[in-house]
């Protein structure tokens, strides 16, 4: 029997392109979502009695995830983070709340959906962020689905909408508000062509991973604003009551643990998720917060 | 037996609604693309006589069109320009070429399909027209189908992206064109908020009947510049095949009347699909310019 010399394992990624098994990286998405020791390695050891070549990547993905919420919901929904935030769809309103929430974290005053006029038209501007003599006008690209990319039309179309705000709010007269800046946010990628463009004329820009080191992803972890599609212990028809009801963050639920009870979560079932949504956001635990 | 009053007879619009049938508007596009007086009237009677309660627009047009055909080919395929100018779809190619032949009648030195450089990103640039220290730069929006319009999106797309090549422009050392104007052109027609904008910000707007009295339509017929689309005495893959050749204008024909054997038009067929494009666009008949 030629048992032959072993290969190294394949994964495919969503594009269809195959690639070598790293266990190093799994490692490293286990670390950043403060994973135990014990518990990264104890996920490694299944992943590597289930995986067989040219695995898709969405698969192990999925294997991995499997595993954290047996072993630990909390660090499960971060892993959980970039699904959790195309959960967000199919509208666009969550993602915006989730955005004004993020801007509400440093120290803006926030309001959502709002028309602001211009010199030349009124604009629909998902977030109008005030702090101070500043005013940010953020724009929401949210997709949800991975793969999407926000190209080079968005910042393009978003500025020419910024420049007439701009032009109006600098003509006020008595305007003490002086400054304004543009953003465009998304929970997917920017195009290479669209970061050179959006850069050039002024843009802030934040996508999942930009800026590097400070992207969505660093920014919800630092923040602790995890949206409730993150969590493990709630289902989608749960969650999407929830968000109806205006609880857009796993703090937002920490805050309002009452809420689960009108949507027919209580007793037990209810001390799982709250904990969860603390384990996840990391905040106090709000039922437990008097003792 | 109770006859009744006659009711006004009622036609169907594009957007189904009804409006009363009013054979001055039909005799007023006839006088618009020069029938003569006794061919309106034979139109109007046919008209009358095929017309039923409810008629869609669109099929009296065709009656309309179909007897003219019959009385005098050439005020036909001025009558036709509406459809011709959708006919130059499927891509936006035939459209392009089109609106530089209109730039190049006002005298401009015209370049299509262009990729221009702006100070952040490059831009593809449909119609780049020069005259003197004059630069304009075109975006055409071409659509197939009736009914659909250019929003206020495409304004602010084509702005930002006009700016963007103006920033590098006047910022070239020793440029002596020191004019820059955007243009955004459709066969179709621009929403109210589009005009607005547009306008506002300086952009040249030209669309199937903007500006009043000064429309595409107006223009076409003014300069002569009718797209072989309008001809009746040509197939649509005869068509096809010209504009592949790079005959886009009725007058294109007229210039190369040999392209027609190309395509497989030949003798007395040829001869009359030459009279029908002088008939159309007025120029001399090339086939007996030297006698």
């Amino acid at each position: 029997m030629n048992l032959g010399k072993t290969m190294p394992m394949k994964v495919k990624k969503a594009n269809g392109e195959l690639a070598v098994f790293d266990e190093e990286k799994i490692r490293n998405s286990l670390v950043r979502v403060n994973a135990s020791a014990r518990n990264i390695e104890r996920v490694i050891e299944v992943v590597k009695g289930e995986i067989y070549d040219a695995i898709p990547t969405d698969k192990l993905y999925r294997i991995v995830f499997r595993e954290l919420k047996k072993l630990r919901k909390g660090v499960a929904g971060k892993y959980n983070l970039k699904r959790a935030m195309m959960a967000l769809g199919p509208t666009g309103y969550p993602f915006e709340k989730f955005i004004g929430a993020l801007w509400e974290s440093d120290g803006f005053n926030v309001r959502t959906g709002q028309v602001v006029k211009g010199a030349c038209v009124s604009h629909e501007i998902d977030v109008v962020a005030k702090k101070r003599n500043l005013t940010e006008f953020v724009e929401c690209k949210h997709h949800s689905s991975n793969g999407n990319v926000c190209t080079v039309r968005n910042p393009l179309y978003f500025y020419a909408r910024f420049l007439d705000i701009e032009r109006r709010e600098v003509a006020i007269p008595g305007n003490t508000i002086r400054k304004f800046k543009g953003w465009l946010v998304t929970n997917m990628r920017f195009t290479s062509e669209a970061l050179s463009y959006g850069t050039c004329v002024g843009l802030g820009l934040l996508s999942w991973n930009f800026p590097p080191n400070n992207g969505l992803r660093e920014r919800i972890d630092r923040a602790g604003l995890h949206p409730i599609t993150c969590l493990t212990s709630v289902s989608r028809p749960q969650k999407k009551k929830l968000m109806d009801l205006g609880i857009t963050l796993c703090s937002n639920l920490c805050e309002r643990p009452e809420v689960l009870s009108e949507i027919g979560i209580r007793g037990s079932k209810a001390e799982k998720v709250i904990e969860e949504a603390v384990a996840v956001c990391g905040a106090e635990h709000p039922l437990h917060a008097r003792h």
